[in-house]
């Protein structure tokens, strides 16, 4: 693994591996560079989560961040995007963060850097920081993936979360399904759409998406209510789940639109753990990218030294 | 003191707590924090000054920022920012300072995190912040609050820094004067309005209000040469000031509009100074509120410990 | 020198001076200051290269950033900008790195601080930084200044780093050429004008300026390929470069505009080892100031020392 640009070219020996070092670093404390270190995270694109999630990461395994905002349309074009993460390179970076609003755009820059390259999310491409995140809040709960059911629930055609997903889980071995309007199934996913109402009673995992109200403004969308009632997670509808079952979300939640305002803090919701999660796996997932190439060199920190040193 | 959010619920042993505690770090140095402790910094309005100022106090304390500004509209609702303060919670984050334009935006969102929150300014709320560097800066000149004679100047009705620091004043115990335009005067305060020539003359402390252009574009405003003649500090009052008294502003100060631009850096001017002590104020601010919550082991950092090791 | 802010008042011996300190750096190691020492960024502007460049710097010698991005025009004025660079003095740094809009605004704020300034690029002033990583760029090549032929070209009219690098490259004895079309000529700037074509045959250097369409709105400019052709450097060209001259640009580079894509990063080409150097010059400065100013104290970190501790 040289850069982490998808989930869909990775194998389930590879995937288990990442969720036991995010694991490792949960339970047995996190590794810390001791050099100067510096990863430039690039973002062609708004993201306040997934930005700040990297930003700690970094910083708790002792690295150095170099922090880029697009916001002039020229730096948009591809070539560009090139030419940036090069000037990255050139001024010292080790490791490149990046999300661009255009599809595949990270894992095609992947191909042209010798630096790591994270995805941090491309257009409606794939999300596999995300994706990682997320397997490993399953992970926490049932130890394994097969035949897990989980459903994702949502504008699957316009989510990278959704593909990064489905991909990895199939992999994994769990059952995916998908439950959405017409307009809003992907061709090129195959995997079965259900309906909400029976694919929430049969789920381990409910998934929703986020409704991305700025890309739909062309009155398409239902009024929130209406679009909660028939495509989301009502309280009603949380009440057929499995017993067991959890709720999860990529956030952030359009509260009231895609789920129930009540349910985001229920005791089912897993959606702020999944952000805890993420810290930890982005850490493991740089970890492991530094390890394959050789960069830097990391002390341990082991929460259990005390009681080892005995 | 759990959280940190308003000068009107503190009472008079608190507000000289933290004064000392400010007094103490300015003089025998400060502490250090050696953990990685995260400090969260959501600035949902523009700040320069008041931002840069938490970012130094955190680096000085060895804490590490994370700096979130809010551009989105959608994020300025409510509702929105609890979910951007839980999120900043669960990624790592131990202490909130929120700026926010709506008023007591803050004090409602304190209620319900229960990592502690700073209230870097909320609307025509409160700045308890900038209440207190005020007030250090008051105590460096005066060495107490009885029976000191402050009046604050300018747009009233508008100012968190005017209400914070009317409530604190009158608790310690000084006279706290008023002098703005009908328009601009609050109701909801009971402090006296007097003409401005009468305030300068009997005043130890003039502190001055920045005009909120941004807040008065129709028309209302006079030009700036008027407006600093009818309300403004110029020389002459200057002149008529108590030979001791001395200036203040929260800044950015509009030069020539409620100051005369000479008067910024002049002997009796505290306005940069005052920004001085911001930063070593919130520091105390800051780590009263980790010694309370039992939040990190801090190191002291004594500028006297040479001569006390001896 | 109290301050970085021009390239036209150096002399020979402080320019090669802070060359060969720049190149210490690279070839010994870099020294590192111990005590929180704060510099503050302010861009008046917007820039990725240079600000990162700095950071970079700023962290690899120990030093803190704080980031300032003017956005409110407002803050444009000359005299907000003072008011602004005192702030930052008043909360704690230690150094300013200062871009701005206006011709020579830096030079004139230099003036009025007491702490040091750099000018990271005053309007069509100076770029003094750029300037000596381009000449440590040179100094790498060719060891020695005297007689060098340096042709400049392009909008040499609004370009700093043309006139940083004409004045530096004159004091150190090299020949300057400028070529660009007539509307783009600087009469202020006494070099000779000479046609791109016998310039490229001639000349050790050939330093590129960027086209800054931003300026250009006006249909004034031809498509870019018809400016590639007629003012830029075309592969045809290349070709009857010296065997032994270099490509430089100061970036971002607008490919196929003011130079054919495809040498970008071909085998002459420099641009990218100019970013590189950028760092390392950037040090040099900072740390010559601080040891003039006698701010810090900095411990060396010597890439030999572990052959030289046997």
């Amino acid at each position: 693994m040289n850069h982490f640009v998808s989930m869909k070219n990775l194998s389930e020996h590879e995937m288990l591996q990442l969720i036991k070092l995010t694991n490792d670093f949960e339970i047995n404390g996190i590794p810390h560079f001791n050099e100067k270190i510096f990863a430039a995270n690039l973002f062609f694109e708004p993201s306040t989560r997934t930005k700040m999630s990297f930003v700690v990461a970094q910083k708790k395994l002792g690295i150095e961040t170099l922090d880029f905002h697009a916001e002039a349309s020229s730096l948009l074009k591809g070539e560009s995007m090139y030419d940036t993460a090069k000037t990255f390179e050139a001024i010292g970076a080790q490791l490149l963060v990046v999300r661009h609003p255009e599809d595949h755009a990270v894992q095609e820059l992947a191909k042209r850097m010798t630096i790591p390259v994270i995805n941090a999310g491309d257009g409606s491409g794939e999300h596999p920081t995300q994706s990682l995140l997320d397997l490993y809040t399953m992970y926490q709960e049932f130890q394994s993936f097969k035949g897990l059911n989980v459903v994702i629930i949502g504008d699957i055609k316009h989510s990278r979360v959704a593909r990064s997903n489905a991909y990895a889980l199939k992999t994994l071995g769990a059952n995916v399904y998908l439950s959405t309007k017409k307009e809003w199934q992907d061709e090129t996913l195959d995997f079965p759409y259900i309906d909400i109402d029976d694919a929430v009673a049969i789920s381990d995992v409910v998934m929703l998406l986020r409704v991305q109200l700025e890309r739909h403004q062309d009155n398409e969308l239902l009024n929130d209510a209406a679009y909660l009632e028939q495509y989301g997670l009502t309280k009603k509808r949380e009440q057929n789940m499995l017993r067991h079952a959890i709720i999860m979300h990529p956030a952030p939640v359009n509260r009231g639109v895609e789920i129930d305002s009540d349910l985001v803090e229920s005791k089912r919701s897993r959606i702020f753990k999944q952000m805890e999660n993420g810290v930890v796996a982005r850490m493991a997932i740089i970890y492991h990218l530094f390890q394959t190439r050789g960069i830097g060199h990391a002390t341990a920190f082991n929460k259990r030294k005390t009681s080892i040193s005995k």
